[in-house]
């Protein structure tokens, strides 16, 4: 809860116990509908209705998408028809979307039966999408124009029409049987002479996505290009729809939070921390670490196996985690870095070749500033036998070499076998390259100290 | 390098070879700046300047804006006076900014010497800003309006002065002395009859930043409130730029790089990983690697001090592994939760019993699934003894709750501290778990087999 919401709340809070509604209206209509949502969920659940019907109609509506669907539950539970009908034909279809995903069913009966037919169709067009694809993001409420319009017509449409679309910003010139011609964006509407012909004003190279491009794609295009919007078509090339840039930005944000609990073995969820429920975060943790902690077992198999050696040289054993972390936090360093290349299409598998040469030569510069410090460390500090040192620096050697090329690798297959990328990050990697360090260190000391 | 650029690379290099500069030219001029730039960089350094020469003057500005530094360098090394004046006065403000602060001093100077003296003034107006302040990524290039006036006569502005704002979607109205008193979108504009007076229809509570407001945060207010624009005012309030949703996007994905890179224990850089040299990378990766190898020497300690007790019960050592990687995924777990949830506002410090007690109780139903598992395997696999099953059980389930509340805890302490949380990440929370796993399993083994 940021500071400003603290605040917030606590002036609604006391203006709620002294019952002063008008005042409350007042300051409630100033707020930025996104801070009202974040405010009222904070609130007792027995207040969100009555401050919810202080709010002006459009402002409710507003600030109603932006709640937590806990919040829309519950307020939806207490709406007259009436009251539902007010919110539900204010929303635009992809909220009214988003709303009728998340609702169980009993709550979606009651939001189609207020929901006007056109609304209700439009809204069963992108249901069908599948999740995560461009279709399921994208709004079907953009303005369309044609070819032979002048800019005055085009303006004229969108003042009629303008009002209940996403955007007014870039408008689609599309042929009689819907196919995308070109795009115009309202600032050249408004710089251009009004008897011009949008077909001749039109910026015709218009990149599109498909309705079954993924989320995650069509997000990295607004990331790439700088778009406000981004044309939605089907397989025949027909507009069907378009994404926004606010969406665009949530989808961004909602697969980089994906990424990053994939990367610390966390299965993905799409809720904030705060509002997983314990068991809930159990299951998201409990996966991974049972795999991880049964692979675990595979190191200390090794070490098991050289218990007679160790026995003969103990002071081998108090180096095992200094080399088993170094090789892992290399390999997690290469791994990471690929999977966030990997993510934004920086780095594609053609690449491999090129990373591999590139981690081989940082791995040699790592290897041995790490060796050199270590070895005098060995010698001077920990005053180990010239033998044992030779052996854990040639050890620490090969380890890093060997933690940065498969660190950098692992993920580069994954996703030529269409894997996630970031499921081969630290803890995947650590336990990989712990087994390769200490198979490394027994077949060194083997050698050098004939065990 | 996408697919796409593959082949219109191939498609640039054979026209470019068999000299069609006409057909190159047609084709150059249907495609987007951003990929004119994405194919440019990776084509032979000499055929540059010559193909940059092809494109028609406003889309070679575009294209130039797009490209990384070393190819912009190039060109503008090869530039003409009167070319290199051409594109950087087709430049908007943060971008020719943008572009001073990377270019060497000698290039510099050239650039300055071509640009007229009203965008130097503004250039330096910018230059002046800490850096990663919204100061410095804000244009200038605006569109003000007065309150008196109506829709008409700011449509009218409009049309005289848009053609070089960076955007004209939000307007700022602004009084005599440059105070900010309200938006107006060019939707309103728009869809409001001619007649009216801004005063009257534009939203006077305006959402704006500060000049030093942190880059960061300026980026998750567009994720938060889904603005196209964001008013940019000084210690006086008054307006002195606004920054646009596409630089927003950006500096978020230059921030969660760099939280993705602190969390691998990465020093930051903000060049793409295929062009960092093998230097740089080195110089990102081997501090914290040097810290972790010597934070490791400690774990290594604890084990030597315990020698004697583990030449007596050698099958403790081959546990050790199991243990340590447990306890450093659970803590990874947390702590990548929580750092991301600071890193997008949801998580405050106030927070902490919250989630200290969330944690807590996760911690418990992992453990409690982790030893089960591990019990059972202990005695019909591995077939230990039921003391030392019992002393690595306990030892497991202790070490599952320590990793989770420290890692939980400390990037909340770290950002109270006001140190980047993004460091107490796996790296270095596995290290100081590890020790903490070690001191705790050999006090276990010691009461309970009394070594």
């Amino acid at each position: 809860m940021a500071d400003v919401q603290t605040s917030l709340y606590q002036v609604i809070q006391s203006l709620l116990e002294s019952k002063k509604y008008s005042t409350l209206r007042d300051m409630l209509s100033t707020l930025n509908p996104v801070d009202i949502a974040a405010v009222f969920q904070d609130l007792p659940e027995l207040s969100l209705p009555l401050l919810f019907r202080l709010l002006p109609k459009e402002l409710a509506a507003d600030a109603f998408v932006e709640m937590d669907e806990d919040a829309q539950e519950l307020l939806i539970k207490g709406f007259s028809d009436r009251e539902l009908k007010d919110v539900v034909n204010e929303l635009y279809v992809d909220d009214a979307v988003d709303l009728v995903e998340e609702m169980p069913a009993s709550v979606v009966k009651r939001i189609l039966q207020q929901t006007s037919p056109d609304m209700r169709k439009m809204i069963n067009e992108i249901l069908k999408y599948p999740e995560d694809s461009a279709g399921s993001i994208m709004t079907i409420e953009y303005v369309s124009l044609r070819p032979k319009m002048t800019v005055d017509e085009a303006l004229q449409r969108i003042r009629r029409t303008g009002v209940d679309k996403e955007t007014i910003y870039t408008c689609y010139v599309t042929s009689e049987d819907r196919r995308l011609l070109g795009i115009v964006t309202a600032k050249s509407l408004l710089l251009t002479p009004g008897d011009a012909r949008i077909e001749d004003i039109m910026e015709d190279n218009v990149i599109s996505v498909n309705t079954f491009t993924d989320q995650e794609q069509v997000a990295l295009m607004f990331n790439k290009y700088g778009f406000l919007a981004l044309p939605v078509v089907d397989q025949e090339d027909r507009l069907v729809g378009i994404v926004t840039v606010d969406d665009a930005i949530d989808v961004m944000t909602e697969e980089t939070t994906e990424d990053i609990e994939k990367m610390a073995a966390i299965v993905p969820s799409d809720k904030p921390y705060l509002k997983t429920g314990i068991f809930a975060t159990y299951r998201q943790r409990i996966p991974w670490l049972l795999i991880l902690m049964i692979s675990a077992t595979f190191t200390g198999l090794i070490i098991q196996s050289f218990e007679s050696a160790l026995a003969v040289v103990p002071a081998l054993i108090a180096f095992i985690p200094m080399l088993m972390d170094s090789g892992g936090n290399s390999g997690s360093q290469a791994s990471v870095t690929v999977i966030r290349g990997l993510s934004l299409n920086e780095i594609e598998f053609s690449d491999l070749p090129r990373v591999l040469w590139k981690e081989f030569r940082v791995a040699i510069l790592c290897s041995a500033t790490l060796v050199a410090a270590n070895f005098v460390k060995l010698l001077l500090i920990d005053r180990v036998s010239l033998q044992v040192d030779l052996v854990v620096c040639l050890t620490l050697f090969c380890v890093i070499i060997i933690a940065k090329l498969v660190g950098c690798s692992l993920p580069m297959f994954a996703k030529k076998l269409k894997l996630d990328p970031a499921v081969m990050a630290s803890p995947f990697i650590t336990t990989i390259v712990d087994a390769l360090a200490l198979l490394t260190y027994f077949a060194i000391a083997a050698t050098i100290i004939g065990l």
